[in-house]
């Protein structure tokens, strides 16, 4: 049996495991909301950003004279040890909780108290000298400290984990593109052999489309850095100092050397993520374009003799428990249910940005948790698929070039010298009859040979710069 | 300028067309709630809905003793006129109103009461001898007739529309899956080249997926049949007879020939539109399964020269505007659009399904419009598809023949003879060195000529019946 | 019978109505695609952005030498009909048609060719002097001027119809923020009583939000100013004056008065459409603040007799059939209901967005559809809201006194004087007994009737400022 | 260091833990898809399924005489210590690999393989006596396993967790319904006071409501029933014994007590998840249930004092930081968010389900992920909601009382006395100048006062029977 000591609410008394620094509302959460309890318990980004803003709050209230610096000092200490995950097992807490995270906000006050009082030679459960409440979450509720630790966490994890990650493969792709640039082949439109491109024009679109991508998620942080801090219970700041929110965020700012303010409109800040759910969104639009991509290169290395081919992709594993020998996509097929899951979690997380009222929503976990996932998955995926697929991407130069000669559509460079409906005319009947283009051409009495070869140049086709 | 009459409800008078039934109430929502006008007027399914709705009242409350036989034929008369469309043009109220339906519910009872006035020889908007609310409005609420209606015009729409037209698809596709049972083709697993099927396997597994499909919307369908009718406005019934709601059901049940009858629960009836969400969420299955049947059209019909090119579908309309000859898979296409969109309306439906409070669900309006919209897109789609693509499809045999004899995976018929990592052998030795699998096989020294004659026969690599 | 006279394309020869312009290939998509004809037939935004996107290529053409000036002058005169309108009724084709869009470019290019045949005299079907594939297409091809028209239309549609509307509903709650920022009342947290806030703190969180989803609408701006024209069929601008993209894009931007300009990589511009995707996540963002600030207006408009009643709102309409005197929040139902099918509305639009494969992604229609669809349901909603609401929200004075002055919350105010522990204990007694905040505190023996009178002030609890 | 021992497969040699039972293709998965891996291991009902699974297609193909028995009984007794949970540990991989699920079929495969080889003192590694490939896996394909096993652990958790816990709170709930079938309160239409139910009513409504729920999950049994067991790589059942399929389906069925069957078509049951899809809409539709209900307890419950108020629910947990005293409604907001989550989860599932190709869908496990997880995450909110909230639910009588006689829309009782206008003007007066329905009345002139005590009578206003 565990030992435990007391630990005591406005509720009153409650045993707690004595080895652990949490206090009476962790406990109660624990024992209140057994959810998911094997996979949602909050993470290093949560605990890590709860662990910066109490260090903050704390460094702004001895600046603006609210707190002792001796109580400020030790408050700053416990959660240096936060920060750097050194007491982690001391946040047992789940998303599935009350909305406003209070549980979890008072989960850092319990732990940072106990600590500090530990630190301090006190009795962990004696409030004294630093109260959870009074002292470590002095100037704070829970509706201004959880919105804020939200954002710190998925600044921090956007910079540390989506940003590198995208940007490694996008640069990778960047490469290959360069690489390709001049093997030239067949473009498809709606499935359907079209003029020709090349592999680097192909390939280049993809990075593009994730540029885009990656300029999106950009463009929500401005509404990230903007933090709830000073807003207190409902906006108004009540019992914080009337700077407190400014300087809290500047030391915010300075622990994390991320460009946070404090929000203009703390109602606002309470009361809706907006900020989250267009970093949701964004996550969306850049899963959206991984998953072209990946279906794109599923599709060119699909065969490898009865489909296009036109890729090879690195052979990771065995492909199949029956059919030796055979090799499949995998790193595709990983990422493209990454984004599937992106996109479940985005539909959750705008969702909850609804369901506010009043002056709270209270679907904040729930919201940090699935952009804080869709950011992991992104961010693993594509390190997986960098390593594992892209920088392996390589032409099959023999299947490209039959199927550049078998294309039917080369015909459209006829367009300006005999016009679409001949040309037209042309391609028709070389599919009706099995010829080649050229065979199909001559026959046509438009098209000399002299002018197929000089007027028909895929490579010309791929370029109208002159 | 167009003349006009003076109507009046309980927030006094307004002037409505002279040419028009509708009463105040309906005027007063077309100039409260100009939206979306150009597109979400109620169409035919709801009007009619209403209309069975209105005459079903009128016959059960003359039953009951609730209403003079004489004004309920006045009102049978004019619910018949509602019911066969000879009055859409008095129906002008758009989905976007109240939440509840009221508008729409009292546009039905004002043209019903004035139609009625005329046909007695009374004044327009005199209510007398038939009052909209005392009379066609009798026993009943919005918040049971609207959701009745609902149900009404989704039942009927699933039986007109939807189930005869995926009908006719499926079945033009189980014909094709016949026609073909015997041409032996690659398989596909990952987009690789797998094991042999028959063309018919699978097209058979789109009927299958269909059928599926068919069966969840048909599921749906017995929580359509219970209707809101006797809740009147909180689902207690108050004001209207005890037996209203089975009177009225059964009068609709035989009106529509649909088994139609009162709701146990009135309370759950007004609060939650949950049959309407399930049956969204059918549709949205299968809509997935034509998503998928229609993908695998594109596919195994792409080319003509660099793609699958297995399947023929039939050529309808020029494909580009700058490729001359180029013909695309618009109909799968066309079918794949509708298919996102009814994932787009559901993701509305079920959203719109969770927020009711207390006694009523105000969603209702958009709940039905796109549940009924879902439906007439699938219906059009599949028929359009089912005339302009099904029943064309062809194989391509040389195509199929070429890629059936050069897929490596039918070594997967050798494991039983000589062991899953010899076979595994074999097929990459075939793949490095570009040799047929035979040549690899036998290259091996594992498997004769005459055992890979006897082992390797596609088409009995299709079956594993004795 | 109708008159018919024939017309040609690639496919043959085909009948259309004498009395309309467009030629085969659109009469051959309306023989194929019957497909939601009552409802998704283009509108004025899509039909006038492909005139606009005509006339700028005849312009462009005929600026860098690739149409004779005579031609472009007739084929200008025939897209400003277009443009204008006047020729809406020769646009019959719907979404659900080829995923390009293809068959509404040529529906575009038959109707101009047509027109401008007639101009000259000459005879429609002709084809001469103006030819719709080669002259009216000019350096053209659907899979770029489609994309190009949707970002046309959808960029006009935020200026004329979204900001404004939206606009004036934030302006008209600002005004009311401004008006009501003396009143103090009780705020909301977990729909739990709280500390106070003022009317204007209320409505301003709204305002905020609005602001945000507005910006976030403007930032997708960015992506839609880059225009896929030049691109041509795949994207490498094959059988387009190497200029062309740059200089038609000029031009529409000359005509439309926005910053349009080429995209940088076409390839991405025809194989995606994020910037579609992100503005209707943005939309969807601005839909999600708009229906918080809808659901707190119904709530705090609740009652009249048994809800939070706040907040009077005009009554606007009968608000039941059944129950006499009901007035019911129907503004805020029609906008929730607009913006629940904006959400389903972006799933779908999201979805389609992923699809792209290769060189094209053949979901446009419906992806444009629903992003105009949105942004006019939100215009007209915001609209009829502001008129109709908006400008009449007044706080009912005596019931949000009467709700201030049972507030037990306000005893957070003491929290500074008294600590935490002993605050939540006054409160605690208040509640269990039934007694006022100033009975408990008194009660205690830790506040003094001064002290209260000093320390409990409502209006300074809004705000920290000194 | 760690020890390690070599094992091997079609790609070569590979170095795994000397400690660990699986083999070469499970480490190349953990080295190739270090994806999410703090939260996305399978869990015990996918290790379990596939351990019932295993033992069963031992069983089958020793019945069959595919395999000798005495490998059988080692295979059997290493999938039993796999049932039983025993091995839990050497199933290290994620959701997001091959998207057949293959190297988690492998992984069962690797792992009962070299544990029976150990059974039998042989050498891990050695595959002798007992192959992954040719004896575990003996008959089967991952296409085929892995679908199964995803419909076992799915049915399962069906009915140990989700029937049990959503069921035990529904009883609950019917419980408190009719030990407050008497309690009359005001009813509640569009937020507005409505006509009177009973508490029992309301109540009972969620009960009818979750009873829907649960029976569309239930419905949804039927397609989990049927498995792909027996179809191996493409559906064709290749190299398995043509009975193979219906034996091992058998053996499932006894092993669990669940009616599991064969699927009818294998090549449906390959290529496509409808069942998890259609189950994972099913969830959807109860999540929408509770979120319903648990919105309505939060309003219910709101207050203390200035909200509705007529609901207390058990007091928890302090509910602020700062706000001393404050209790929330945290359970409904646990439950809400878990109900956005079964949202986001459901998404994500449909999503993956249309994106099948040809003879496979490769997203098996994310939707098999998606759907355990809102499984365990009902059924764990719904029991803590049970404990924690559902089960102290309590009237507060005198909020309830107070309500009720202020509510104007008694009125409707009127009605059928003296006509709808009469009413509607009688509560509007009362509305307008702060009168009693009953001063309101009587003033009229149309209702004495014995009218209005026998008319007005909320009790007998919850019921229409006689």
């Amino acid at each position: 049996m565990t030992a435990t000591r007391t630990e005591t609410d406005s509720m009153g008394a409650i045993q707690v495991p004595a080895d652990r620094y949490w206090g009476a509302q962790t406990q109660r959460s624990i024992e209140h909301f057994p959810i998911g309890t094997a996979r949602f318990r909050w993470q290093r980004p949560m605990i890590r950003a709860l662990g910066v803003l109490k260090r903050a709050a704390a460094e702004a209230n001895a600046e603006l004279g609210e707190l002792p610096g001796e109580l400020a000092a030790l408050i700053v200490r416990a959660a240096d040890e936060v920060i750097e995950g050194r007491l982690d097992e001391h946040f047992p807490l789940v998303v599935f909780q009350t909305g406003s995270g209070t549980q979890s906000n008072m989960n850092a006050n319990e732990v940072i108290a106990n600590r500090a009082i530990e630190l301090a030679g006190g009795v962990p459960g004696s409030k004294a000298p630093v109260h959870p409440n009074d002292h470590v979450n002095r100037g704070q509720s829970s509706n201004d400290t959880f919105p804020t630790a939200m954002h710190i966490a998925v600044v921090e994890q956007l910079h540390a984990r989506l940003f590198p990650a995208v940007g490694a493969l996008r640069n990778t792709l960047a490469e290959r593109a360069a690489r390709f640039a001049d093997v030239v082949k067949t473009g498809r439109t709606h499935l359907q052999d079209a003029t020709p491109v090349t592999l680097g024009q192909e390939i280049g679109a993809w990075v593009s489309q994730f540029d885009f991508g990656l300029a999106a998620v950009r463009a929500a942080l401005a509404g990230l850095h903007e933090l709830a801090i000073g807003g207190t219970a409902v906006g108004t700041g009540l019992n914080a100092h009337p700077r407190f929110g400014d300087t809290a965020a500047a030391r915010i700012a300075a622990l994390t050397g991320q460009p946070f303010a404090s929000a203009p409109d703390k109602f606002f800040a309470l009361a809706a993520h907006d900020a989250l759910v267009q970093t949701s969104a964004a996550l969306r639009t850049l899963a959206g374009g991984l998953m072209k991509m990946a279906n794109d290169v599923c599709w060119l290395a699909s065969g490898p003799r009865c489909g296009i081919g036109e890729l090879a992709i690195p052979e990771n594993e065995p492909g199949s428990s029956i059919m030796p020998g055979k090799v499949n996509p995998t790193q595709c097929e990983a990422l493209t249910m990454v984004c599937v899951q992106v996109f479940g979690n985005d539909a959750a997380v705008a969702f909850a940005g609804t369901q506010g009222n009043f002056q709270l929503n209270v679907y904040k976990p729930v919201m940090a948790h699935n952009v804080l996932e869709s950011i992991e998955l992104l961010a693993d995926a594509c390190t997986a698929f960098e390593h594992h697929c892209a920088r392996g991407i390589e032409p099959v130069r023999e299947k490209i070039a039959a199927n550049l000669a078998a294309n039917l559509m080369l015909v459209t460079a006829l367009n300006r010298h005999i016009g679409y409906d001949r040309a037209a005319a042309i391609a028709k009947q070389a599919h009706k009859e099995g010829l080649t283009l050229r065979e199909a051409a001559l026959a046509s009495g438009f098209v000399s040979a002299e002018d197929y070869e000089r007027w028909v140049v895929p490579a010309e086709m791929t370029t109208n710069r002159a």
